[in-house]
């Protein structure tokens, strides 16, 4: 029966012509697809196996097995060794332990039903190797299995190297949807991508803006992308799907889990350059994308907000505690992407961006001024003219050094000579 | 005449009843009030001087000298070499330039007049060795010559090594002034001394807030301490010298320039454990106090506010890029200062005080939560119940796992066996 099941799938995908494969040979497709029913999210066995025998003889193995003894068998035939485990009895659990959760769900009903949800929303399947955004690559054995994609599948792997994720709170507040728009709207000015979760609050604003923007983005969501979740957001997943994409590794059918929201972030922090946290409480799942950023070694951000507002705290703790960068403007946000030089246009107004003139330390006007020259301004009147001694005096300095530093403030138009001595200049 | 000038100096202060020297030698406090009246603030010379021979002799072989070369040559007799100096050549380079700048000043109706103003206003003068805050002395051949305080001379040895400095903006925000408030008065309340530069906005409501809690607070002007500025907190500076201290390095009589702020503020967070900025703006004075404590060492907090107002800017960039730390709280504050254990009662209630808990990656319920447990309760309801095979194909785990991980569950009454199966507990 397993070898029909394997037939059956290939030529059910064969004749699917509403489902775009890409460039994908049908059985790359094939075998992305049963992974993805078979696995959930971030199950690092499946990693295991496909560096152990590759992705088909894997699910071949899989499909030809009646007991977990017999799997393992099946894949010690081959001799490459299996990443991360640490000894042959180990691989062995290991294997058998994989084979207890993915049997049960070996049912030619779920990929038939899967493919045809698919195809009736013209949904894309995007496999490593084809359209692949290299970037979910540094997921290593926690990759996912493959995209469903509705919208734009190019637009997925050109957002590798060259996207933002933009995530939040759900229970936002003005100031922190205000933030999000700002930010958002500058990046896909700049033509970069904006990721995120579709969710209410930040997420929500942030591909709102991006859409306004005419610029990309991309929504990643926990269950399958035939379910629009949160149902209140179906407008804009329409505008996403139009004008974006809408990505899942879940098949169609699969529900929302908890589980799978938290393993849904390590795709959105993975998928983008660099992860900003713009408010989020103490509680709020995107913390849980901003670990999956740090984990991937990749920049995070967080806007600040009011100490005053729990609805930053969360951001607050990232910046104390986890070595997050404080972001306020989208040239902010863009130097923690390394995309500077992604500027393609205008920017609009974005808060902060002029924030940064004469540095952090600048400390104002009189920092900045040569020391000398200060303590020479502060000591002239624009009245009473001031011999080189008396200025020196009063300013202890040395005569010299008033008569050396003079000159550059009457050639600056601050201090004029005045019947043999000086005076500030009104 | 020189010799005369120092008897004259000694007889004076001898006999000043009003003038609180503490337990400081006549001698000493004379030379560190000379110095204070012949140098600018933070003139290193000053220091060179005091390493090649002390302050006394120093000071003779300038009020001996006629001449740069006469001051150089008197001081070269003696043996001890002069710190900073790379060379002979240098070192005499060094002293004559500094004879040019402190020889105008040798007047003893500047001496009378500084004793005097002192006597009026009963103020103390705390030199190196008595009752000197040893925290000063980071400030190396900067450190300043004596300080004149009015008010309680031993809160200012007491604030080394218990001293937290607000500092920020003089145009403040009504958020600005309230994070000043909550901080200082958390800080106050546990016996911390809050250090500031007693100018509007933030610091002025540090020291109120300070003040309110009867806590210790000091306040370092630029100019002499008998005039204190701004004149707008005329009653605030009266407060604070009936129940903190008000300090300067500079003498009665001095007026405050901006030079003198510059170096003012390196007392501020020289004096301090650490240094936090409230509010500033991008040429706030206060970003200047945060470049000397990150010169000292000494920790540097910033607040953050929100990214849409301009007097956050200068914090924000201090977060970004001087690596200053993000705190919300007092107890943040503490942690920074390492003042953690100067808890004396129950505090106030604190904006964010108790932003930290779960820490910064916590993510909420369900990344606390361990993974298996999150993974069954998401396909667990509270009316089917499901067999341990269906719970296990359903969250994609092995059974024995699922049996291995229910009876937790059950035990935390998360979930309940019903008719052989398991539902979510109501």
């Amino acid at each position: 029966m397993s070898d029909e099941l394997w037939q059956s799938s290939c030529t059910r995908v064969a004749g699917a012509a509403r489902l775009d494969i890409g460039g994908a040979a049908i059985e790359d497709a094939v075998c992305a697809m049963w992974w993805s029913i078979l696995v959930e999210p971030g199950d690092a066995a499946l990693g295991y196996v496909e560096a152990l025998c590759g992705r088909r003889d894997g699910l071949l193995a899989l499909f030809r097995s009646t007991s977990p003894q017999e799997f393992s068998y099946r894949l010690h035939a081959h001799t490459r060794p299996m990443a991360g485990a640490s000894s042959a009895r180990e691989e062995s659990r290991v294997l058998s332990a994989a084979w207890s959760r993915w049997e049960p769900r070996i049912d030619g009903a779920l990929f038939h039903r899967a493919v045809a949800s698919a195809e009736s929303m013209s949904m894309a399947v995007v496999v490593p190797g084809d359209r692949w955004p290299a970037s979910l690559d540094d997921l290593t054995v926690h990759r996912p299995a493959c995209l469903w994609v509705r919208g734009n599948a190019a637009m997925v792997r050109a957002a590798s190297g060259n996207s933002v994720a933009i995530v939040g709170a759900r229970a936002a507040t003005g100031y922190g949807e205000h933030c999000a728009m700002e930010i958002a709207g500058g990046l896909a000015h700049r033509g970069i991508t904006v990721v995120s979760g579709g969710a209410y609050g930040i997420d929500g604003a942030a591909h709102r803006a991006a859409l306004a923007m005419d610029g990309p983005t991309i929504a990643v969501l926990a269950g399958g992308a035939d379910r629009l979740y949160p149902s209140g957001h179906e407008q804009l997943f329409r505008q996403i799907i139009d004008r974006g994409a809408v990505v899942s590794e879940a098949p169609p059918g699969t529900a929302p889990t908890r589980w799978r929201f938290l393993q849904r972030n390590r795709n959105i922090a993975s998928l983008a350059n660099a992860t900003v946290v713009v408010e989020a409480g103490v509680r709020s799942g995107s913390l849980n994308t901003a670990h999956h950023a740090l984990t991937l070694g990749r920049p995070l951000g967080a806007v600040p907000g009011p100490i005053t507002s729990s609805a930053s705290r969360g951001c607050h703790g990232l910046l104390r505690d986890a070595g997050a960068v404080c972001v306020t403007s989208v040239d902010d946000v863009c130097a923690l992407a390394s995309l500077d030089d992604a500027v393609v246009g205008v920017l609009p107004e974005v808060a902060g961006a002029d924030a940064r003139r004469g540095g952090p330390l600048g400390g104002g006007t009189d920092a900045s001024r040569r020391p000398q020259q200060t303590r020479i301004l502060d000591v002239l009147n624009t009245r009473k003219p001031l011999a080189v001694a008396e200025i020196a005096r009063l300013a202890g300095m040395e005569p010299a050094a008033v008569m050396a530093v003079i000159g550059d403030l009457d050639a600056e138009g601050s201090a004029e000579s005045r019947s043999g001595g000086w005076v500030r200049a009104g």
